[in-house]
């Protein structure tokens, strides 16, 4: 069985399927493209991502691609196999509630990030971009410090929901941006507690590198 | 057994939802805002959905928000229990697929055509970011011309996939901007099939209004 992770080792997508796979305790090759143009040939795009992203997983042939879909898969079928961490949980309301969140991530959460991000990855800067951004994060997080009252975790119990917040937030804290995090309590707890696990730890010093 | 649906009946997330309540042969009721301030009170947002959005699902107590995240919980509840429509396929591989096309909806479909539909829901027309949004998704729908290319749905069954994409896009057919599916011969085959099924005509007539 050879999984392999196709994609920059220091993109936050990447590093979100790789987060996966270590808490699954499975192993795992790392490839990459050989430049930003291979990842919109004809061939790239015919055979491995439609619309040109990385990363995209292959499982002993079988060819994934959309990171979301990649960690849902993974855990679908391997989770409760090499160890005993749950980041769906089997039961039907629990894992509707990573779902939830999961949504959540994505809708209120990581867009308003990655537009406050913006100057990591474009010559242009658009500050108007980036403030609105940040204005945006600083409401959504105004609601998880209140969803995440007396909790460790966004549905209690660490999950997937949590895992998806990790590579993206790092950045954001590499880039000097941490307290927006740092001054809610709430969030600032939950922010220790997703980052300090093993995995996390083994993915972020394997590279070190901000983007 | 009673499942409410909370959100205004012509909304396309809303419609999601009863989509796939239909199609699963559940029964609901409908229950909606008096007013669009309504879901933005502190008593909304501490209750009901913390991000002042609609709709919400209420399943014999079992509270959930987020369009996707609801859609999954009744699949994995309800699905083969009224009939055998198979929306998420019990296979670990298929389901994947159907997870990964979930994903192209939100990430390359969906926000561009939320981005051209702006001038239906907002006052100040901003004409850059609707060309921008028609921009995307004809770029879009040129990759969904080619993966639909000798298939009838997006993973080649009927799937959740191809079910969340209905809703949003028959409210560009109503704003007079249907051409863009019709000239891609194998897109208007699809959209053809997606929403010539009962439930959806019964939805799509039921209310009839376009917002
Ligand atoms: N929807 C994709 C997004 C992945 C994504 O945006 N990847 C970035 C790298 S972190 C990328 O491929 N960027 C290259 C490009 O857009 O040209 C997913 O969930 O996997
Ligand atoms: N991420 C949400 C989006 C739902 C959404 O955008 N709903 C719209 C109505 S179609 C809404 O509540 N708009 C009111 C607002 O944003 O104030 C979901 O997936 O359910």
């Amino acid at each position: 069985m050879t999984i392999t992770v196709f994609g920059y080792p220091t993109s936050p997508y990447s590093r979100m399927v790789y987060y996966v796979l270590k808490e699954l305790g499975l192993s795992y090759e790392i490839s990459q493209p050989n430049n930003d143009e291979e990842i919109k040939t004809p061939e790239y795009l015919a055979t491995k991502h439609p619309f040109g992203k990385i990363p995209y997983l292959d499982d002993d042939g079988f060819h994934i691609y959309e990171t979301r879909a990649i960690a849902r898969y993974l855990v679908n079928k391997y989770q409760g196999i090499k160890n005993s961490t749950v980041l769906i949980p089997p039961d039907v309301q629990k894992a509707a509630l990573v779902e939830q969140f999961i949504s959540v991530e994505i809708s209120y959460y990581t867009q308003s990030l990655y537009k406050m991000l913006i100057p990591l990855t474009h010559i242009e800067i658009d500050l108007k971009l980036v403030n609105e951004g940040r204005e945006e994060l600083e409401k959504t997080l105004d609601v998880y410090e209140k969803l995440l009252e007396g909790k460790d975790y966004l549905t209690g119990e660490f999950s997937l929901a949590d895992l998806l917040h990790v590579p993206l937030t790092s950045i954001a804290f590499s880039a000097g941006e941490g307290d927006l995090w740092n001054k809610r309590p709430n969030v600032s707890r939950w922010w220790k507690n997703i980052t300090e696990r093993e995995s996390w730890k083994i993915i972020s010093t394997e590279n070190k590198s901000t983007q």
